[in-house]
C-alpha cells in the first residue's frame, strides 16, 4: 500500500517509482498466476479510484478471473495477449483495455520483454471470482479462447 | 466525452486512441491556458474516476488553478516544469505528480516536444478556482514560484 504522498513528486526509473513499494501481485496461493508484481501508484482517501502498475515477466500471466468492478487498463511496456470475455487480442504499449463487469479476463505476456500495465479501479470493490469447470467449458466453446487458455 | 466502449480494446497510435475524440482542453475563454488538448480515455458509470490524457504543445501550459478534488498524474511523453503549491519541479515520462486538495498547480511544457500526461480524477468533482491578485502575490512570495509564473 502506498501511503498518501507527502512529496507530491515521485520520480520514475526502471519501472519503479520513488517511495512506491514493489509488492506481490496477490497473497501466495490465493489464485493461480505467474511472475507478476504490483505497485500502487495512487491510493488516496480523496480519490475514489486507485491507479496500480502491474508487471508480468516473459512467460507469465495474471489470474483468470471476473468481478463486478470494472478495470480501465493502459499497457505501458511490452506486449501481451489479452482475454476479455470471448475476445482475445494482442496489445502493445499505450493500448487501452476496458474490462466490463463480470467478464472473464486474463493478461499473458508475449515476447521476451516484461509486460507492464496501469490499471484504474474503484477503491471500494468486490473480490474476484475464479472460474469453475463449467465456466471453463463455456469459455473453451470459443476456439480463440480455448487456444489462449491452452498456452 | 468518451462513450462507454462497446469494443473493450482501443489501439494507440501517435498519442491518439481508436474511438477517442480529441477535444479542446476547456471552453474557450473559460480560463487562461495555451495549446492544450484533451482525450477522455476512461469514462464509465461503473468507474468512480475518469482517466484523461492531456497534451500541451511546446511553449504551452495548463490553467493555473486549484480545487477540492485531487489529481493523480503520470507524465507519458516529453518534459515539463510543474507547480504544486510552493514547489516547482522538472518532470519527464512516467514520473508521477499528486495534486492535493486546494493546491495551486500548473503544467508548462519545456523543450521542443509536446508534453502529454494522464490525469486520474473523481468523476464527481468541484469546479476549478482561478487565483485573484492576493493569491498571486502570496504565490510569488516563493522565489521559485515567482520565476515559474514569470515564464
Amino acid at each position: 500500500m502506498t501511503d498518501k504522498p507527502i512529496d507530491p513528486f515521485r520520480a520514475f526509473a526502471g519501472f519503479r517509482w520513488d517511495g512506491v513499494t514493489l509488492m506481490p501481485y496477490k497473497e501466495e496461493g490465493a489464485a493461480p498466476f505467474k511472475s507478476v508484481t504490483r505497485q500502487v501508484l495512487f491510493h488516496d482517501p480523496d480519490l475514489k479510484c486507485e491507479l496500480r502498475y502491474f508487471e508480468v515477466a516473459p512467460g507469465g500471466h495474471s489470474t483468470l478471473e471476473r468481478h463486478e468492478h470494472v478495470h480501465g487498463v493502459m499497457i505501458l511496456r511490452g506486449a501481451a495477449e489479452v482475454l476479455v470475455g470471448s475476445e482475445v487480442r494482442p496489445v502493445k504499449a499505450f493500448d487501452l483495455v476496458h474490462i466490463p463487469p463480470l467478464t472473464w479476463h486474463q493478461f499473458r505476456t508475449t515476447g521476451s520483454e516484461p509486460m507492464g500495465f496501469l490499471c484504474m479501479v474503484n477503491a471500494e470493490r468486490d473480490r474476484p471470482q475464479l472460474p469453475n469447470d463449467a465456466d471453463l467449458a463455456e469459455m473453451r466453446a470459443h476456439p480463440a479462447v480455448a487456444a489462449f487458455l491452452a498456452t
